[in-house]
C-alpha cells in the first residue's frame, strides 16, 4: 500500500531541513522498499505570503488525505505585527487542531557524543532520556471565551480560558499511560492543582485511570516544582504526561537541558494513528539559506513518522542507527561542532545520513 | 517610630527558621538600635488546625495593621485532602490578595561558595544573579469565572479564566522598570503572545510603558523560549518580569539553577511599601523538627524587610553581610554541607549569623 506523505516545508530553514528529508526518503523508496508517495504543500508564514491564510484550504485538503505530514518549521520576525489570523503560528495551531492531533509526544535524549554541548554538569544529563507527552489541541490554547475587550470602568483586559474535560484528559492519559508501560513504567503528571480547578479535575483523571495501568507507577507534581526537578535532576523522570501550555513550556526545557535541540523529533497524533512530524527547534530566521542548519531533527522525525503512522518500524530502526554512525564518525553541523570552520552543511549532513543508511 | 512586624511561622520547618528571625531580630534591637515589636499569628496549615480557616480573621486583622510580615513556609501532606477553603495554600493566596501584594521580587543568585551545588556548568553559573518580578495577585490565579461543572453531555469539566486588566500590568511594569533601573537597566517582559490575548495585551503595555523608562532597555520573548534561555545562558537576563502563573514556573527554575534555593528570599509588596517576606523553599516535610532546616534564606527575607518596608538599609546590609561572613566561614547547613555529619544545626547557623553582625 502507497504510503501518502504531506511535506510542508514552512519558512526560513525550514525548506532547507525538508530537503533533506526528502532525500532520505526518496533513498528509503529506492533502496528499501518503502512505498511512498511525496505532496508538497503551504504552512505558516509562506503559506500567508502565497494564499493569504497560514492555513490554507489546499493544504487542508491534502493533510485531511495524508497518511502523515512532515513539517519543517513555521514562523519568522516578518510576520510578527500581522493580525493573529494571518500570523504562521495561527496555521500551526489549526492544523493541529483541525486534524484532532491531540499527543504531542516530544522525546528530550541526550546524545552521548553532544553531551559537551549540554549546559548542566556532564554527571547530571549523563544517560537522560524522557518524554514529554503534552496534550496539544485543548487548555488555554483553544478554550473560550477569549479576547480584547473594554471594561465598564473604560480599563482594557485581555481574558483567556483553561478548560478541559475529563474526556480530553482521560484521552491524553491513555496515550501516556501506554507510553509510559513501552518504556521504563514511571508517569509523572505535571499541574497546578494546589491553585487551579481544571487542574483538580486533570489530576482526579489521571489518578482514576492508574487503575487500569497497574504496570505503571504514576506521580504527580506541581508544575512549578517539576521545572526545578528537571532542572536539578532531570532523570529522576521517564515520561511526563501535562496539558497544552505546561507542556510547551516543560518540554522546550527538557530539550534545551540536553543540549541537543538541534536532534530532537517529535510526533503529534490523533487517535487513528495520523501523524504530523517535527523537529523541536524552529525556523532559526537567522541562519536560514546559508546551509548551516542541523538537518538530524528532521530526519529523526521521519524515523518517528515510520514507526508511528507507517507501521515500518525497521525502517524507522535504520534511519536512527544511520543517524548516529554519523555522529559516531564525527560528522557535526555547524551548531554542533567544536571547529566551526570545519563544520558539515545541511547537504553533507543529509547525504552523510543516506550513504549510512 | 515602632515598627510592627508579624511573624507568621507556618507549618513544618517553617517554625524553626522563624525563630532565627526571631533571633536576629531581637539581636538587632537590642545592639543595633532597631525599634521593633514582634506579634505573632497563623497561616496556613496550623491555622486550619488552630482555628479552622488557612487565613483567620485575627491573622488578617494583624497583617492589616502591621508594618511588615516575615512568613516561614506553608503546606504539608496531611492538609492535601481538604477541600480547597480549608488548604495552607488558599491562606497563602489570601493574604497576598487581600493585602494587595501584587510585586513579588524573587532574587535568584548564586553564592560564590556554593556554586558546586549547581547542577549547572560552572562557567554557566558564575556570577549568576537574576531578578524575576511575578505579579502576584491577578492573573489565572484569581480569574473568574473558575470551578468545576458537568456539561450537557454528562462529562466533567474543569475551567479557569486567565484575565489581566491594563491598570494590572501598568502596576507591576512600573515596580519592574524600576527595579530594572536600580540594577542592570535591562528588562525582560516574558509572555506567549502568540497565542494568548491577555499576552498580546501584556505586551502593548510593557512596550508602551518603555517610553518612561529611557534608560531601561526593554526585551521581550515567549515564556518556553524564556524557560530554555534561563537553562542554557541564565546570565542573559538581569530582570524579568511576567504574570503571575508564568512567574511561579520561571522563578523556581531560576532559583534551582543557582543551587543555592535554601537560601533565597523574597518580598511580595504592595504599592504602599508593606510587604510579605518569605524564604522561595517550602515547607519541608520531611526533615522538619530535627534542627536539619538552613534559615538562611528566612535570615535574608528579613533584609529584604529592613530594607523594602523598614527603611534600614544599613541594617539591611549589615545582615547581608554577615551572612556572607559566616558562608566565608566555612558554616553549612545539611543541604549545602560536604559533609552532611559535620554540618551545622538551625540553630548554631542562626546564632553565626547573630554572632557575626
Ligand atoms: C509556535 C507556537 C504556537 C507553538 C506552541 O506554543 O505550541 C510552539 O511553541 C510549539 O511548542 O510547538
Ligand atoms: C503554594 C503555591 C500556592 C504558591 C504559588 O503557586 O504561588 C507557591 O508555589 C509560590 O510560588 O509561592
Amino acid at each position: 500500500m502507497t504510503h501518502r506523505i504531506l511535506l510542508l516545508p514552512g519558512d526560513h530553514i525550514g525548506p532547507e531541513i525538508v530537503a533533506e528529508a526528502e532525500r532520505l526518503l526518496r533513498a528509503l523508496s529506492a533502496d528499501f522498499g518503502l512505498d511512498a508517495e511525496l505532496e508538497y504543500a503551504h504552512l505558516g508564514g509562506c503559506a500567508v505570503d502565497a494564499e493569504g491564510d497560514p492555513f490554507p484550504a489546499t493544504t487542508r485538503r491534502l493533510a485531511e488525505s495524508a497518511d502523515a505530514i512532515l513539517l519543517g518549521a513555521v514562523g519568522g520576525p516578518q510576520w510578527d505585527d500581522r493580525p493573529r489570523d494571518q500570523r504562521p503560528e495561527t496555521g500551526l495551531l489549526k492544523i493541529r487542531s483541525t486534524l484532532g492531533l491531540f499527543a504531542n509526544l516530544r522525546p528530550a535524549m541526550l546524545f552521548p557524543e553532544l553531551a559537551a554541548a549540554s549546559s548542566l554538569r556532564p554527571d547530571v544529563v549523563a544517560g537522560l532520556d524522557i518524554l514529554i507527552v503534552r496534550e496539544l489541541v485543548g487548555g488555554i490554547y483553544f478554550g473560550q471565551p477569549r479576547g480584547l475587550r473594554t471594561r465598564d470602568d473604560g480599563v482594557r483586559e485581555g481574558f483567556n480560558t483553561l478548560v478541559y474535560g475529563a474526556d480530553e484528559i482521560e484521552r491524553i492519559g491513555h496515550a501516556a499511560f501506554q507510553a509510559a508501560a513501552r518504556r521504563g513504567g514511571r508517569l509523572c503528571s505535571v499541574d497546578k492543582a494546589n491553585v487551579l480547578e481544571s487542574s483538580e479535575l486533570w489530576r482526579g483523571v489521571m489518578t482514576d485511570l492508574a487503575a487500569r495501568y497497574p504496570q505503571v507507577e504514576l506521580s504527580h507534581m506541581y508544575v512549578d516544582n517539576a521545572a526545578m526537578q528537571l532542572v536539578r535532576d532531570p532523570n529522576q523522570f521517564d515520561v511526563i504526561v501535562t496539558g497544552n501550555l505546561f507542556g510547551d513550556v516543560l518540554s522546550d526545557c527538557a530539550a534545551m537541558l540536553t543540549g541537543s535541540i538541534g536532534m530532537l523529533p517529535s510526533a503529534s497524533l490523533d487517535d487513528g494513528g495520523r501523524g504530523l512530524y517535527e523537529p523541536v527547534h524552529g525556523s532559526a530566521p537567522d541562519i536560514a539559506g546559508r546551509g548551516l542548519a542541523n538537518p538530524l531533527a528532521t530526519l529523526l522525525s521521519v524515523a518517528m513518522m515510520l514507526r508511528h503512522s507507517l507501521d515500518e518500524a525497521a525502517l524507522a530502526d535504520r534511519v536512527e542507527q544511520a543517524v548516529a554512525r554519523v555522529l559516531a564518525d564525527g560528522y557535526r553541523t555547524a551548531d554542533l561542532a567544536t571547529d566551526p570552520a570545519r563544520a558539515a552543511d545541511t547537504r553533507t549532513m543529509g547525504q552523510a545520513v543516506v550513504n549510512a543508511l
